[in-house]
Parts: C-alpha cells; structure tokens; sequence
C-alpha cells in the first residue's frame, strides 16, 4: 500500500492540518521517523518528538495541541493507538503473494483447487492434501501427503510439513519451521546399541496457531503431538514427540519440552525454558526464562524459576543468599572460632 | 498400506476373532482408539480400554480372555509388542518416495546414478557426489560438491548438506539440518576487528547416524567435525568445529558442544546441555538436562548436573540446601545474636 | 584449487625439497595427515609428527632442521602461519559457484543483474531487490521484496531472507537462517486471548556481518532490528525484534536476545546465553555461557556468569561455597547444638 495523507486521512475519518499530498509506505517509530512514513503520537512522554520527527505524517489526538511548529503533516483522530493498529495492519499486507499457483510447484495429480490459494514457485505438495480457502503457500515449502491445512493459512518459504500433519484455520508457519519429524525414540537391542522406534502418529495445530522460524514439533509416535487453538509458539523452539499443549499458551525462543509433557491452557514459557518429559504443567503457570521444570506439582497460576525450577519468590529469596554465600561462610567460621573461645574460657 | 484384518492377522501368523474385512490403515493408542486403526493390548494396566478402544482391530496375547464384549477384531498373537513393532515398521513405509530421479532435480552432469535411488524434485547435486544404492533424497535437499552419501540414507526434504561431507550408510537426516557449514572462527586484527578464519576441513557420519530436525554440526577447519557410528543428534542441537563424538552416543534437543571437544561412546547428553570447547567426556557419561560441563576431569559412567556441572547426588544435596538458604541466613544471624548474649554473660 | 607442490612452492615463493610432482586438494592438520593434502610446522611441541605425518607436503620455516629424513616434500618459507593462512584462504574458494544466473532461479522481472553476480537454481527473488556486485545466492535460497543485499555477500543454501532486508556489503548468511521473521508480539483482546500485533518493520544488516546456520532474526515492529558492523552470529542464535546489536560484537551459539534490547560494541556473548528484553549491554561485557542477563546495570567490559547473571568472579565464588552446602549446613547445625550445650552450662 502507497498512499497518501488525504487518502490516509480520509480512511482514518480524520483531520488533516498541512500538506495532503506526501506519499507513505509505510509505518515508523516517532523518535526514529523517516520520509515517507507515518509516525504517531500517543505517549505524552514522546511530544518532544513530534517537533523533530522526519516522518511525513504524524497522528495525534483530537485534543493534541502543538507548541510549536510541526513539519509533518499532522491527522487528528480520536483514538491515536487503534488508527496505528488499523494502518499497520494495511501496511502488513503489503507485497503478500497474490492467489495462483505458481508453473513451477509441484502439486500431485489429486490435489484440487480451493478458491483464492497461493501456491508459490518450488513448493511441493505430496499426494491427498486439502488446503482451505485463501490460504497462502509461500515458494519452497513442502507438504507431506495426507496432511490437512485450514483457510487463511500462512505457511512462509522453507516450512517442512511432514506427512498426515493437520493445521487448522488461520494457523501461521515461519520459515525453516518443521512440523512432524519423528519422535527422539530409540531403544536399546541386546547389544546395547540403539534402535530406532518409528513414528507414525503426527502433529495436529488447533486454530490461530503461530510457529516462529526454524522451530520443530515432532510427530507423536502412535497418536498426535497436539498444540491447542491460539497458542503461539517462538522461534526455535522444540516440541518432542506426544506432547499436548493447550490453548492460549505462549512458549518463548528456544525453549523445549520433552516427549509426552501436557501443558495446560493460557500457560506462559519463557525462552530457553526446560520442561521434561511425561508430566503435566497446570493451566496459567508462568515459567520464568531458562528455568527447568522437572516436576508437574505446581498448582495453577504458581510462577516459577530455577533449575530446577522452585517457586519464584522462593528462588529469587535463595539466589539473594547465594550472592552472599561467602560471606555466611566466613560468618560460620567466626562463629565456629567465638564458641571455641567460649568453650575454653568454661572450662 | 491400506490391509484388511484378515490381511493383517496372516502377516503376525495369529488368530482372528471378528470381522476380517476392517480396512486398517495405520496405529493407534489403545486410550486414544481411532476407527480405521490397529491397537494393542500389551500392559494389562491398559485393559479397561479394550472393551471401550474406538480402533478396529485389537491385537491382544494368546492367553487373553475378555471379561465383557469387545468391539474390535481382536487378532491374538503370541508376541503383541514384536507384532505391534512389526506393523508399525511397515506403516511407516507409507508414502515413502519411489525409487527415480526428478526431472526437476539438478544434478550435475557427472553424477552416476546407483540403483533405487531417489531423488526429489528442486534438490541439487552439485560436481563429484556419490550417493549409494536406495538412498532417498527428498526434495528441496542441497549436496555440496565432493561429498559421499552411503546407502540407505535418507535426507528430508530442506537439509543442506555443505562440501566433502561423507555420511556413512543408513544415516537420516531430518528436515532443514545442516551438515558442514563453518565453523565460529575469527581472529583479531590489529585493530581489534575480527578476521573470518576460514574452514576447509569437513563433516564425517558413521553409520546409523540420525541428525534432528534444525540441527546443525559445522565442519573442521583442517580436519574433520566427526559423529561415530550409531549415534543419535536431536532437532536443534550444535556441533561445533573439531568435534569428535563417539560411537552410540545420544545427545537430546538444543544441546551444543563447542569447538574441538572430544565426546566418548555412550554418552547420554540432556537436552539444553551445554558443553565448553576443547575438553573430553569419558565414555558412558551421562549429562543432566540443562547442565554446562566446563571440565573433563570427570571419570567414565560418572552423572553430572549443574551449571558448572559437578556430581549429579552432590548438584541435588546442594540445591536442596541452595532452596532452604533464607532459613539458615535466619539461623545464623540467630547463632550470633546468641554468642553475642552468651559473650556478654561471661564476661 | 588442485595444485602440485613446485606450483605451490612457487606461489609461497619458499624452497622445495623433494617431490615437485605430489598433488594437492587441501590442507590437513599434521598429527591427522592425509596424502594429497599439505600440511604445516609451525608450533615445534609437534615436531614428532613431521616424520610421521601421511600428508604429501609440509610446510616448514626457513630455520627448520630436520633430525629424521621425512616422508613429506618440504616446502621452507620465512613465515609458516602466513604461508597457511594464505593456502587455506585459496582452497575455501573451492567449487564456489561461478558467476551466472541460473535458468531455474525465479527472479521478478524487475530485477537488473549486477556484474559477477551469481544465483543458484530454486532460488526466488521477488520484486523490488537489489544485489550488489559478486555477489552469490546459493541456491534454493529466498529474497522477499524490497531488500537491498551489499557487494561480496554469500548467502548459502536454504537462508530466508524476508521483505525489506538491508544487508552490508561482505555480509555471510549460513545455510537455512532466517532474516526477517515476525516478532514474538501479541496483546490479550477482552477475553484474554492473543491478537497478533503486526510487525511492519525491517531487519539492518551492517558491513562484514556473519549470520551462522539455522540462526533467526526476527524484523522490528515499526523501526528496524540492527546487526552493526563486523558482529559474528553463529548457529541457531535468536535475535528477536527490535535488538540492537553493536559492532564486532561475538554471539556464540544457541544464545538468545530477547525484544528491544541493546547490546554494545565489541560484547562478547557465550553459548545459550539469555538477555531478557529492553535492556543495555555495555561495550566490552563478556558473558559466560549458559548465564541470563536480566539487567543492564553492569559497566563496560565487565565479565558476568550464572542466571540472574552476577559478576563472573562472585558467581563463581559462590558457586564454590554452593558445592560445600551441605557441608555448612552441618557445621550451622553442629553450631546450635554447641551453643545450646554452651548455654545450659551457663545457667
């Protein structure tokens, strides 16, 4: 989208005070501004900028009144943050495939059209996939057979879905991510020497989904690896085999959980979090950063920290000492030499 | 494979009570029973779900006798878990590319083709590759010049194997790995600034090697980065340059080794371990999740935990004091109130 | 580069003794010599290999007296680390592809093609791109839209490179990273469910930035996600939106920076590192691997350890005291029982 401020103005239901005809591409920050951008000014604390900002147009509030003069454009809406959100997400969708598919992917024989699919150049979509309406495949992604994708679905360049894997509507996949790779599972044969235990379950996303770049969730072995509706997942992060997650659950950069844990509903992981296999993390619990939960004890809601990971209060109180610890130490060892003395002189 | 019951019950040799023409077309768990699915029936602990299991068939032992009416065609065997491998061997044979080399596949004119092996569409092969009998390269795979791929290996669809790779026979490596990139070298200049070394060493898999999904091993800056015989790498795990991992050894998610380290046989690596550059991990080690081994000193078999890891018991014995510390910074400053009182007393 | 010793010698302008004849492909190190390789003394603690070594040329110094006849031709320059330096530099040119836009790459028709640009079959480069000059895209590699890649840039096999991406001149992007990639941002709507906030922002690339495989760097909201000057990104590092990286600063990998926070010039960060968001990491701060920074309150060039990260020198202090604890917590015990002995006498 190149638009300019009266047209911008007039989608916002604004008004506008200066020049209606600069053209913007797209959003910035206000104290970072560029020409050809739009900029806003909803923070009180940020007005200082809108006198020096290079931004071509600014947003303010009806009420805004300046203090000196202003070089941008200015549009004076009511609700300076929801104009921002509305504009930006025009400005997202910029440059988005158009629906088509591409000459140059290769799609087997029985796969039948939904309206308004994109399918772009170098993908490859195995055998019996369905993938709904206005869904987008971004070039070199491949698709497994017998996987199902729901409408509205954003899978960017690079995504590998393995075979019978299900993602439902307006589910996003970053690129390089990996969905459905078997299972960590080997066992050991007489030898010692590890076998390997196939995996032929596989992976099923709920709705309104996100998996962030070159993450990986792991096919279940006999049943599903399972994420709930809403949940986000970041950037590098592992799911093993057979773990179940609930909905609205956020799970920060590179962390992991291990095979067949269930996380509850609206649980919050940070990044590099731990989470080993086969127990269960009640519903709302807030795991903080590179913590490793290695029991599913806690009660709902119960924040967490530590490695492994204890109440977070409580840690927070224990590493205040463990700074300290040498020195209670050396106050040990002056206690341990007064009661010497003490012990001499009774004597 | 699609198989009816009937089919199904001639392969394991076992007896058929039921209906014989259920299509089966994959596994399932006896508590998560799918129609059109075989379960088993191995740890009686599970038996309640035989007379509820939604799947079609039911493989259950020779000795078994219901208690009340079953749904499934039960199938009995003498071996339930070696017939439920063996079922699950072949299911997860399905949909497994045919042998045949993609006119969409650039190969480089001197590549000699063995037989049975396949070869997806948008894979490249550059100069001077070998790729042995019934190897799978999926597509959208990158092979390096110069490189030697064994027999029976497969390659999902996005990994990128670098130059002069050798990788031994019945290797998988899993979507979006990468094998041989540089290793993390630079040296300063006079100036401070950093100098790229460059690395013109190599990656060498033995056989049975199974690299995860997004993981990465770099290659060595003379020599060879090196992973023996067996030995399984999860998704998103680093091997530094001039690592020499062992034979059997297993190394769990988000792991890394850094550079020139020397890992032994049989080393059972957590998941999120990290292990510094340059050291040596005796054969049989086995590293709790989460750890950071910065030292070799320890023996052979010996269990580790912590960050620097010590020895697993001592790490617990620790940390269960590290959890109490507030209370006996109380029993401390207690102990000195109490000397102080008793000092004053004597006096 | 496939060369003979005398063509070697003659580049090295050193003096041969022995074979002219022996062909070379590469460089090995001297305890793991290869035939066909060459090889270097230059540390005399490995004097014993250069009669041992199976590579087919040493390079020796000037100076160099052998005390055993050696299998090797000799090659004697004044400077040995130069000399390999210099080779090894020559060798990693090796099987680079050559200039030439390959037929089955995808390019917008508006893309105008540099000289000695080089870009691989698969690869996609949407609209509005520019590449500078000898630059290569390996290939099966992605270009969004409106992204400006430098002069000398190498962009290996399977690296996404999302729109609007500024990247410097001499930059590497390893195989399969990505650039580019939305933030980790949601707000909770009414019900508490997360609406994605759309990140319409970019990501900066400086000059002779090197990103490692599997890497991911996430876009900025509004503004941009900065990588300055000469700073080095290995594997499957996180940098998520709105990071300000310095210049020459080290990330090791596996290492994450969480959103909006800045990190100085000449940082160097250890493996599995965590930088919780929106803070400041001085110039010159060192941090130890596996430790999370969660504030930015340390000077320049202070080296810091453990998670919440402390000083190095106090963490480990501490740590020491940590591994005696169950030791202390005995002498406290054996405390109270002396001072309570202590106090019944007094009575």
């Amino acid at each position: 989208m190149i638009i300019n401020a009266a047209q911008m103005c007039e989608l916002l239901q604004g008004e506008l005070i200066g020049d209606g005809d600069r053209k913007i591409h797209g959003p910035s920050q206000i104290d970072k501004g560029i020409p050809g951008t739009v900029t806003f000014l909803a923070n009180p604390k940020y007005e200082e900028f809108a006198y020096t900002t290079d931004a071509s147009v600014l947003i303010v509030s009806t009420d805004f009144i300046p203090k000196s003069p202003i070089q941008a454009t200015m549009i004076k809406v009511k609700d300076v943050y929801g104009a921002m959100m509305f504009l930006i997400g025009r400005f997202s969708k910029n440059g988005i495939p158009k629906p088509g598919i591409s000459k140059l992917a290769v799609l087997h024989p029985d796969f039948i059209e939904e309206k308004e699919v994109s399918i772009g150049a170098f993908t490859v979509v195995e055998h019996e996939v369905t993938i709904g309406a206005s869904s987008i495949l971004y070039p070199q992604v491949f698709i497994g057979h017998n996987s199902t994708i729901g409408k509205d679905v954003i899978i960017y360049p690079g995504a590998r879905i393995y075979p019978n894997t299900i993602i439902g509507d307006r589910c996003i996949i970053h690129a390089n991510a990996v969905i459905g790779s078997d299972g960590f599972g080997y066992r050991p044969d007489e030898n010692g020497r590890y076998v390997k235990i196939n995996h032929v379950g596989k992976v099923i996303l709920g709705n309104d989904v996100e998996i962030g770049a070159n993450a990986v969730i792991d096919r279940g072995t006999l049943n599903a690896t399972e994420i709930g509706n809403g949940s986000k997942i970041d950037n590098l992060v592992q799911i093993a085999h057979n773990v179940n997650v609930g909905e609205n659950t956020v799970i920060a950069a590179q962390a992991g959980v291990a095979g067949s844990s269930t996380i509850g509903d609206n649980v919050r992981i940070g990044g590099q979090v731990g989470i080993v296999g086969h127990i269960r993390i009640a519903d709302g619990v807030e795991i903080q950063a590179q913590s490793g939960v290695t029991t599913g004890k806690f009660s709902a809601g119960t924040r967490l920290f530590g490695s492994p990971a204890i109440h977070y209060n409580d840690y927070l109180k224990s590493y205040a000492v463990f700074k300290q610890l040498p020195d209670y130490m050396k106050r040990i060892e002056e206690l341990e030499k007064q009661i010497a003395a003490l012990k001499a002189n009774s004597i």
